[in-house]
């Protein structure tokens, strides 16, 4: 099982407008990482599971999971992934600290922050923080059980960094250059894939 | 330079609908390639260069060439993206064989196929055909100017590739899984920038 964990800091938490998907707090970039996280040509991953935690306006935090296995009616284009989130935050509505609801096939929505998600992960999980001055990918051993972290454009907080110092999660990198979180998804993938 | 020319078979080459980009011939596909092609964190690959050669209805074909050096105002999601294709092809209204007209800073459109477009590259560079049954890019070496060249969701037609053949196209792989064309651009691009 590939796992990841997406902060996304400014992403809203209310149904947005699908024709503004930058504006809704860089929605975009939450749709591209589940896209890249799960397409490969004509088929979806059924190995991944992706973990979006929006923190922006008007009702943080929402955890939206997306499993690979279960997934259906998805396509890899912003707006049709857009369409799913949009759905899950209109389920959403009203949920309670704890409190999770089905969207649809492999679609979760929950009430949960990025720290509970965390530190819930951690207890069962190598947990891998993508950071550019980490562990070359290349040369990296995964355990059997691994999750990826990733930030958004804004990166991590210092508390989060934190957070993950304590929790044990180690920095791998995968080049010397800063890329999109995206971007990131894709070479992890890419190496995965190579080893198997 | 990077230079990429994406074959995109079904692109619609008349102004399509911004709020359908993937039932406008995988408009979507187009506008993610792009994408990554040029947007690393907060700025933009000044050494690359995009073709999208757009091949679907209803004025085939259509090249829109972006540049990376002069680029302004664009941004890594697929509406902002797709907006400057639909602009290219208002511009691009009756251009006859041959002919190229400005669209923006960093933007041309023009009147020529991709065959043209690649023989013409094959004279100053070393064409790369992405295929999963070529040379592994890890061990590839590329000559001092090279241009990638890459199919849509159809992939290549056997014409396309007998073309390619005769012009000497070298194979290359980024692994044994068939990727979306949009993954394969951030991997050849993770590759040469682990060599700089």
């Amino acid at each position: 099982m590939r796992e990841f964990i997406l902060k996304a800091s400014k992403a809203f938490t209310t149904p947005f407008n699908l024709n503004d998907l930058y504006g809704s707090g860089r929605m975009d970039l939450v749709c591209r990482c589940i896209s890249n996280a799960f397409f490969v040509s004509g088929a979806i991953r059924k190995d991944v599971c992706f973990h979006a935690v929006l923190e922006g306006p008007k009702d943080p935090p929402k955890l939206i999971s997306f499993f690979g296995n279960e997934l259906k009616n998805i396509s890899p284009d912003e707006r049709n992934i857009g369409a799913w989130i949009k759905k899950a935050l209109e389920i959403g509505v009203g949920l309670k600290k704890g409190e999770e609801r089905r969207v649809s096939d492999g679609i979760i929505v929950a009430k949960k922050s990025f720290e509970e998600l965390v530190r819930e992960k951690a207890r069962t999980n190598q947990i891998i923080y993508l950071h550019p001055e980490g562990k070359d990918i290349r040369e990296f051993s995964f355990k059997e059980n691994f999750c990826f972290v990733l930030g958004d454009h804004k990166g991590f907080p210092k508390k989060t960094e934190k957070l993950l110092e304590r929790i044990g999660a180690e920095k791998v990198s995968v080049g010397k250059i800063v890329y999109l979180a995206s971007h990131v998804i894709v070479i992890c993938h890419n190496e995965l894939d190579r080893r198997l």
